[in-house]
């Protein structure tokens, strides 16, 4: 199966800024080792510092993947265009953060994004991803 | 490893009640199925409908199970003094939401005792308890 | 018919204390009466101070009981819980208020329970609690 | 005894439009039926759209009946002027809602009007006039 | 076809107050202009400062009009019976406002009423009557 | 001069309700006096439950009178419409209030129709329509 | 009788700063003015931008002074502590604003301090003063 | 004469993903026939999901069209940088939501984009840019 | 003369977890101090994580106790119910919390139940409970 | 040991003014009672209705007083300067109410200043200075 | 050229308190050092913790200054007295803050007397003022 | 050393459109003669309409610029991904506001992107940015 991995704004950076929080892991070595792990699967990922591209990408997933794991960073609290586009989706889609979403600020409380979301997984740090992702191979995120 | 499933109020009538929304399996038929998937770990299971309950139980966790799957039910968005339980914690809590919580009423899209939780799942339906088991099962859910 | 009267917390106080407000007929008593009224009926009562023990007799009415007349006290205005057992509900049940709940406090203005019930009567004193029954005596509250 | 019936904007479609919701009795027939059932009582009934008219009834009620059951539709929610009259009222006044307004929209859920009424009786359809006005004949809604 | 052009409070006064903001257009001449440029069909025009006549008009519309040209003023904001009269419409309503309501106070920038109509047009001046009767007449609204 | 004085809801029922709080004084009988008091000035009256005709009469001023006195009651808390019409006033218009509405309840401490009159005056009881009436006749009120 | 007109912050500017909107009259000659058109009537004048120098002085008011005319300025919409001054006054205080209160930036609507006085005249300019040492000199501000 | 239509987010996927709430008309479709439909006028049509792109059309219109037909889709609610954008404006714009707005969720009730557009037209599907664009080529919608 | 200690959820496990935050000393060591140095008056305690036995508690302290010191914990900021309770005491009660609440989250910074108590004491670690005792002692902290 | 009871606003009409809810105690003749009762310190006392000098006396504290007794009065619920001077503050600081002001009105629940002292004391009465001095006697204050 | 540095409250203990937060650098020391850097110009020097002494010398600038730099302390945020005076300021002013406050508490990212200035400069620490001074004396910051 | 300009949406219409609020000068213009001014520097300059640009660049300019100066425009006020970027950041970054930004519209009070920034100039019209260059080249900007 083919799985899109999907991440927003400022997720560049993870591994390379503010250790202390985020570790010292990038994300392009995480999905290496995920690749290795996950080896009758093909993973794609691409990274975008742009809300249209998020929106542009989930609309291309249609057809061309099985299910996408989106962390839409800052987007996720502000953004009723790429909910909106969630909502459309045809292919199941798992929202992960980071961190626990719900024990930071106010504004971060509530996810716009994973309301159109199959579900969503939150404070689990990079092995979110990896949660995710079973969730998806073993068809526990329906559709 | 031992881990406890601990319910919040009305869990006890999934599969009897609605189950066009629920579907048709109860709990604890879930909870024999998944005894045999996890045959190497001790799975105890406990429903309550009693908030003080829950924080007692949350409260003696501590030295007899590595790790509580928690479904707080209605008692998320409204119970400081289970949040106040769960920042006390000396294991990891999981917490399980059936629904999707950000797509329901505006009072449900936020929870108080995620807040205080290792991380939280929500909208996978009842695989969402089994995706909590494998984290800690796997080490991914901190502590 | 078999119905069941459940008042919620402090409502056991009512003709001991504040007896200004509250008149000086207390419940038991008041029962008796209306069973001396209605001797074709069965009409149990519990009154109870924990929100659980609520939920736990909304629930358990299934098949036990033809109607519920509920006066859930202060949790109609804090208890998502109670609502939920309440939307879940497979008698009819009927909220009910001894004082008008529109003419006191602003936070008592609203009722999550209520919202979940059959239909709701306040201001009516103790009387509320016998057009209550009456109306479930002559199926005019729906199921 | 001398009761009026008072009934507020849209009230006068009931049975002619949205049966599905309101069921296909009108008002009419539904007076003739209770006056019918309470032959010693005289049932007097208006409808009116327009605020200021039911604010000229609540105002000549006084002397002319011994109880009032208003239903004032959508002005339960924002009229002040309406609630400052039931607040000089001098005979009993009963609200009643034909639906469930705790389970409607949030801006129904409050009901200025009400506050200022003896009681009120929410969400049993049509029956909920017929309660009403029991509990005027029995001398159930004090003044 | 028949039309109704149904104006709220205030709008009598069109061109004879303030024209710097509203133009020195009356509505009288508007309509015998308008009435010229449609001769193929029955334009009716009511104008009212009284919220129950609006909902009266409403209701009576069924059966006597193709269609309701209708300019609440300030009642769009406030009205929540016209809204629920609107909600039982059997005709196209289509609402109009000469200025732009969302770039004037923040309690304009909601209309209660325009929830419950077809389509609203605002900002255009007069020219949004036009352009709401063409949209009947070319059945471009509905229902 | 000619001088209209303009009541709103309930104003009529002055001196026959509530004398505890109003005073024993009806409005006609002020009126008696008040026209004694300024024999050089015509005063008429004129009272109402309708929210339409208070729009009619504060449009009708124009050209009739010289001033208006203007106590709309509960309107002055919720009607647009009404602080519309006043708006486009020609005349001079001082609001009145019989009791101090800063000091009573919070939904009454704004005027949205204060704000488009000449001036306010609040709680003096029925002294401030006298006050107003200086103001006027004393040419202190502008336009 | 003796009169105290008591001025907040900034108001000692009137007549020197944006004499198109607040004139060209200072306070100080109108004071001149005013004392001449009251021979009979000690009329005492005191301006502060301090809060505490105004809650000194509504203090002191007691036995020296028949009633205080006050313009708190600014403070009107925060001063709590003035409010509880004034709370405990045992003159009559009138409340006077320049411009109209209700008709400017939404936190000027309501007055803290007004809830505590006798009456609050509000729009008339600096003839609001005169307005109100006529209302204390008639005996029309209570206490 | 020139006329650019502008759709934001996920209206290219109009008439392709859930037909039955859009429809099963494409937009590119939509606009063959309007453009034979309008021989005399040359019709630009532009789709992005990307906020910036808007922004940058908005801007460039100067000079090169006689108006824009703007359905911003989601970014009405949140973009503060596209509504500055269309206050700095040279041409007509006219804001057009294909649903009507005011009858959907409360965060799409207003359009911080419509308050600095000509006009607003909302809930005539598809219709709703045939009636914008008769409003431009009419002379309708001022500048 | 008798007292009860009455403390709420998670009061259990001070001294056993975050010594940092709380200190190292556990309720029971602190009340065996407590006795020893009141050994003229009977001091009873107990601590429940159940709103209901709170609520009991206070209904049956009338008779058995002379006032109660009562730690609501997180129920403080959330339970109408245990707030009616005390509302009906029959005996003092003074509410103590250990940290400042005032300092804290924002939500703990109103106590729905120090409303209906006696007074409160916060902010000064465990000797609170001590100054608590004191002012019951010394008759300080009247009914 | 040296301590300064700091009264703000209209503490010192206390005993003089309102006697039925303050009682009729002045607060010098009760510093007199306090001082006999401690002779082995020394209390001084300020009062004053300036927020500027209660800052400079909270400022100057520190090397001159072993505490503060802090009643600021309504000061509590509006002044951020006085807060920010608290939070520097050198010496515990006990803030007093009299009367229980979360049972007051809405806007007296919080306190700003509260938040920045070593604890608070609320509903005591004039006994509430003795509890907190006896709090910082006997070292159970902090600094 | 002349300018006022102009302090509110607290800002007296810049230095001297919280070294870690502020700095060890006291203000006077640092004014010193700005009159030898600028030493064309006169500085002169206020800092105060009373509001009203604040507006007095905002209201004295005029004719003595060129300019203030004004650090309003914790009044920036509750100040409307201030504001008003600032509105009427006759010279250039400048708002530093040394923190950013956009960065802290929510209640400081406002700032009431900001909008009244010519600009304010927030976060650069006390060269925040020397900053200011640059833009007064290079005519950077209007009038 | 080499600063980066960064220019967020619309300001590119700078000097040329409404140039009664703007001025005559455009940006490009404006850097030519700043460059002058400051030959040992380089000063990048860079405009975008686009979100997803400005976070690109803010990530980029770590180890490339030795500062940034940065007017986000409307993103300013809505943008959790660009302040999310500026948290991050590794070099100054001063946000520089042309108009009061205080003195506006109530959503442009805060800007969640300053709060993540060095610190703020607001208020100074084009001469915002030199102040903001100064600050940067005279090191006063911190990291």
């Amino acid at each position: 199966m083919n799985f899109l991995f999907l991440n927003g704004p400022n997720l560049n950076l993870l591994g390379k800024r503010e250790p202390n929080i985020y570790g010292t892991v990038d994300f392009d070595s995480f999905m290496v080792d995920l690749r290795q792990a996950y080896p009758a699967h093909t993973l794609a990922y691409l990274q975008t510092n742009h809300e249209g591209e998020l929106i542009d990408q989930v609309q291309q997933a249609a057809g061309n993947f099985d299910g996408i794991i989106l962390n839409p960073g800052g987007f996720a609290h502000t953004s009723v265009a790429l909910a909106d586009a969630l909502r459309m989706r045809q292919v199941a889609v798992v929202e992960v953060h980071i961190s626990n979403i719900f024990g930071r600020e106010e504004f971060r409380h509530r996810s716009l994004t994973a309301a159109a979301c199959t579900g969503c997984i939150t404070g689990f740090g990079l092995a979110g991803y990896r949660i995710a992702l079973d969730s998806l191979v073993n068809g526990l995120a329906g559709k």
